[in-house]
């Protein structure tokens, strides 16, 4: 969610002041790097909820011990096609990229990577390592679960987290198809958003303690997946295809099971996030070549297709990467908080 | 969607007489006994639309030629862990269950299989699939895309099929998690249901032909994607991932350019139709024994969740498995037209 109004900023000062407060948290530059680049794509595609105002949280957390400032991740190569990544309890950014890494070295060799995560913590945003396989000419697919915030379909508790399933592509001569959603229909911050500003929620987004569908912000007690009162049943497994992946498969800790990320007392003990990599190299089936004109043709043939009155047509990423046009342009916005905390 | 008030045979009997019109139409054993296990599997699992209601359409594309009644399948492996099926333009079941049978070949050894489908044709229920796979142990993916009925965000032309993503996990001793979507929020044939009673649609499903969001059965024109007027962009893209694999990275036939499933002239030419199938070995990432005891646990969570009043908690898979303990037990319901076909 954008923030409105608030002080902007240039992409470079607030990269070097974010990697400062880090540093001074005591992440090793390794770790540091990660964060910053994942941290400065949320915030330049204007998903600030993922950007630059998490470096106070961050630096809290390498403070109080949950964090390794210093973490050593190791690979376990299980297959041809397959690998761990031991994230050393450290910033999840840093064990997220490596698996990406890991998965476009398998891939290059055997067409494809599939790479869990675990020992991992917080990773921002979940496009942002699609878009890195993406960049280097693979299609990309990550996923990671959260912290349980989202009901079940008919449920009356907060059982999944707003799960992510991103997926990217790289089209020749253009940005990459990008797709990063979560699994609800919109996030949580959003709800204290419309509590702040006393205004109704829209239908079928959110629910009251006993599970009742919701448009009253301060009655909103947790969300509701995507497909809402009729057809959150799918949203809902969606969610749980990001659980199987990011955790079942890795042994990690499950949505209901995490140490709350903000507000619980204990900021010292390891979160254990597992997340989950894919990563395909077109060359292994019908080629880069054909598979990029493929892309291009498909795309030209979305942006070009009968818009309905009043409405735009986009392909996943437009709108992302033409607000990173824009901040490069105009700055990043940044919350008051964060401002003081990069000292800007 | 399931047929009320029909008349219901055994399945055994089905199956029987579901593959001796597949022969008289000259279908070859081998893709005879594909196309009737996954038919099989719509019909019992309540997916009618998907189940032996098709065979009159196979019999009809087989004596046309768009079918190829003994197709001989070629697999190209290109990786480690990547391979190609050549379905020869058979029965689509035949090759997507072959890509399954890959998958869990290249998995066992690679750690994940990742298989594109070419020259496949219409597969049925991508469920059947991904079942295939979990009723071996493994993590299975399965995906298609479709001929374009489903409007873009926006969109005012049918853009997208309704293009399934199914996924299912094994599960110890317990019948798989099983997903079996469609990206839209409800099939074609629920619009059909709702004209010819005369009865209005629910909100955010379907539009006109200006892309206008309508619950007039008769208006509508095309499906919307999942996450309806406020959400859709994310149904939009959900479809976008089916093509992408299935389409544009096996180099077959966009949704928008397919011969018309149903009701075109030509039925002779084949309509070069992709899959995509993933399968995943749990033995390379937690183990099959903790990653079974994790499926378990998660499942029971969510089973035994808080349930808001009036409803019911399930997990993907239960509603179906249900339907199938049903159908066994009092038949499967199958429409006047079929059971004419069939001679029963």
């Amino acid at each position: 969610m954008a923030i409105d109004n608030a002080a902007r900023f240039d992409a470079d000062l607030l990269r070097q002041r974010v990697d400062e407060r880090l540093a001074e948290a005591g992440a090793s530059a390794e770790s540091r790097q990660a964060a910053v680049k994942a941290m400065l794509h949320a915030s330049l595609v204007g998903v600030d909820s993922h950007g630059v105002r998490l470096v106070a949280h961050y630096c809290r957390m390498l403070g109080g011990g949950r964090l390794n400032k210093n973490p050593q991740l190791t690979v376990e190569k299980r297959g041809a096609g397959s690998a761990t990544v031991h994230g050393d309890d450290g910033l999840g950014h840093y064990a997220a990229y490596k698996a990406v890494e890991v998965g476009m070295e398998l891939a290059r060799e055997a067409g494809v990577g599939a790479v869990g995560v675990k020992h991992s913590s917080h990773l921002g945003a979940a496009g942002a390592y699609a878009l890195a396989g993406a960049e280097e000419g693979f299609v990309t697919f990550a996923t990671t679960n959260t912290d349980s915030v989202v009901a079940l379909f008919d449920g009356a508790q907060k059982f999944h987290g707003t799960n992510p399933l991103a997926f990217a592509a790289p089209v020749p001569g253009q940005r990459p198809w990008l797709l990063d959603m979560a699994t609800s229909s919109i996030p949580l911050n959003r709800v204290m958003l419309h509590r702040s500003l006393d205004k109704a929620l829209p239908e079928g987004v959110a629910a009251t303690s006993a599970g009742e569908p919701t448009t009253d912000p301060h009655e909103a007690e947790m969300l509701l997946p995507l497909g809402g009162v009729d057809y959150g049943y799918k949203g809902a497994a969606l969610a749980g295809v990001a659980t199987l992946f990011s955790a079942l498969l890795n042994g990690t800790t499950l949505d209901a099971d995490f140490l709350p990320m903000y507000g619980g007392d204990d900021i010292s003990t390891p979160r254990n996030m597992g997340h989950f990599v894919l990563v395909i190299d077109p060359d292994k089936f019908a080629g880069r070549a054909l598979f990029g004109a493929a892309m291009a043709q498909y795309l030209a043939s979305l942006r070009g297709s009968a818009v309905r009155e009043g409405g735009t047509v986009m392909a996943p990423g437009d709108r992302e990467w033409a607000e990173m046009d824009a901040r490069r342009a105009r700055g990043i916005p940044v919350d008051p908080d964060t401002v003081r905390f990069l000292g800007l």
